[in-house]
């Protein structure tokens, strides 16, 4: 398997044998482009089943993939709900940790850097422990108290800063040597560790579904799945990729406004996981969104707080930026964008039991 | 499939085509015998693999069963984790309510009743509402606040009542018609769901473990892998049953008792999962753990504590009360109870998530 960065903005290519992050020439986000991939199902487990198309060695798991796929009688006939909230630290994020500090480990890092708002914090600093190697995390202040508390029970150590953006500006200045900076929303590793859900929903399913609906902020998820149904795709083993659509928080929906002109909105009070503004890889994200023939939509609090609920009463805990995925899928339903007789996958993707203390005053 | 109850004290017999939750003669728990049990894979996902020997009709899922098995390379060579805290609502309890709640249905149920100390109302609480039934949870007051919440959120009518003793009393007295006793620690149904880890466990590793080693205060978990291991014997799929270690926490410890002589000593303050004392089954219990050739230990708090620590560290996120297994663990390897050869099973039964806020306390 010869395997290559190429950088999705100027083209730069470099033969992938250490850490990189960003394009060394135009400081682009980097692609992985590998050569001579096959698809098999190995003997292991979970995520792992996949690795004959993951450009990593299995170094690393704490039991991710292999999530529960259930249908959703309450909604259309056709629709599933995909728990991505229970992987090993309650996200999809484990499925791109996994295989980012399993490459890590392979290039022989020490210590891995993170800056988070909280999910992905918890991912890495989870999977950094079980390798055995120290995480550092940088949070913004505002992230919320449970999150933050639980990235230190991990054995991480946690930097607070002033703000988002300011948590990645000063969490990439203290890379030292032996460190790597993991940066999911850069991470080109990451991407083969989320490529798997789409191989794995057609494993669950047997086929794949028309649609997959899904919260997007750094479109770290949206972009495994546009990039695993291609590969799927070029193997010959499905003949369509299904339509994405992206749901997006109000505040924060750079591809909704890069597609369909700015959304101006005072930033969510509930979605934090999706709190992310200039995503390095909005281009590609765009293209994933219309290249599959979906959308991008936006989902405002009050409609996803209700979604929430319905979610919790029906006795799925997930996080409130998970909701947005059903209201999405309503908002889509009701537009005649999608049928009551599409198959259609909502993924719900991070645990609702980070945030119980928020539970009893909504 | 010919279904009946037995009294396990008295031996009373009658077909099981209605819901009962004890002997009506002596009051004693009952257990169900199946005739006719024959063991095939079906195409169902998760716990429902085994449908086959699950004498419910699959109505109710929340895509429990089937969660990760991983090698625990930091501990002894043949040593697994079984991530029950990966289950749906967060704990082993998912197994038992799937099917109790499926045959609660079954026998048209409008509403189930249940007392709980908090993981069996939350996991009951969310299949209730994933069937769309009514669930009332009497808890004792000092249950975690979480928990109490989450119960809550999942739609269920919560009662706080003044221990965990008058919680029982209460919740049995107030049955109405069309309602159903839940009763975790007494149902026999609900065995018939933990039993499927059993299967699960031969179905992950290709064969059974030397030991398997979990916490126990009622017995759900620990009588549904003798009822399953059993079952695998009778069908000549495995040759022995492996030996069952039984941990307990201080103050909640009758098993270890019946066994060992009294333990005594303050009740714990950090493994609330535990603290049921009588439990019905302890008869059974004690035939389970010494018919397998384990036995019972009693794990004190400040070991407890740092076992949890170890296995935050690890990147494993459990909650206090799942970390005495891991204790259990250690003193057992000590003792030359189990060698480092063994292959052993821990199973981690219940999620940390519900536990961030005392994390930072600890």
């Amino acid at each position: 398997m010869k395997i290559e960065y190429r950088c999705s903005r100027c083209g730069y290519t470099i033969e992938a044998t250490s850490w990189l992050w960003q394009c060394p020439k135009c400081g682009g986000p980097l692609d992985l482009v590998i050569e001579g991939l096959k698809f098999t199902l190995s003997e292991y487990r979970g995520l792992w089943r996949f690795s004959s198309v993951i450009p990593a060695k299995p170094l690393v798991s704490l039991g991710e993939g292999f999530t529960p796929l259930v249908k959703a009688d309450f909604l259309g006939k056709g629709s599933y709900l995909k728990l991505e909230y229970l992987n090993p630290t309650g996200s999809f994020k484990d499925r791109g940790s996994a295989v980012a500090i399993s490459k890590a480990l392979e290039f022989g890092a020490k210590a891995v850097v993170e800056d988070s708002s909280g999910n992905a914090g918890i991912s890495v600093a989870a999977y950094a422990a079980t390798a055995s190697i120290k995480a550092r995390i940088y949070v913004p202040k505002d992230a919320p108290e449970g999150k933050k508390t639980l990235i230190r029970s991990l054995g991480a150590e946690l930097i607070e800063t002033s703000s988002r953006t300011e948590a990645s500006r000063v969490a990439i200045k203290s890379v030292g040597p032996n460190e790597v900076y993991i940066g999911h929303a850069w991470n080109p590793w990451f991407l083969q560790g989320t490529k798997t859900l789409a191989y794995e929903l057609l494993n669950q399913i047997g086929h794949v579904p028309n649609a997959v609906i899904l919260p997007v902020s750094a479109g770290t998820l949206l972009l495994g799945l546009w990039i695993g149904f291609n590969e799927l795709l070029g193997f010959g083993l499905i003949n369509k990729v299904p339509r994405l659509y992206a749901v997006q928080t109000q505040g924060f929906a750079d591809l909704y406004g890069r597609i369909h002109g700015e959304y101006s909105k005072e930033p969510t009070k509930f979605a934090d996981a999706l709190r992310v503004s200039n995503p390095p890889r909005l281009g590609q994200m765009v293209n994933a969104v219309t290249g599959s023939g979906g959308d991008a939509l936006v989902i405002e609090d009050d409609e996803l707080l209700q979604a929430w609920k319905t979610l919790l009463k029906r006795g799925y805990i997930v996080e409130p930026s998970s909701a947005i995925a059903l209201s999405g899928y309503m908002k889509l339903l009701s537009n005649n964008y999608i049928g009551s007789d599409d198959e259609v996958v909502i993924i719900l993707t991070g645990s609702g039991l980070k945030y119980i203390d928020i539970m009893s005053k909504v």
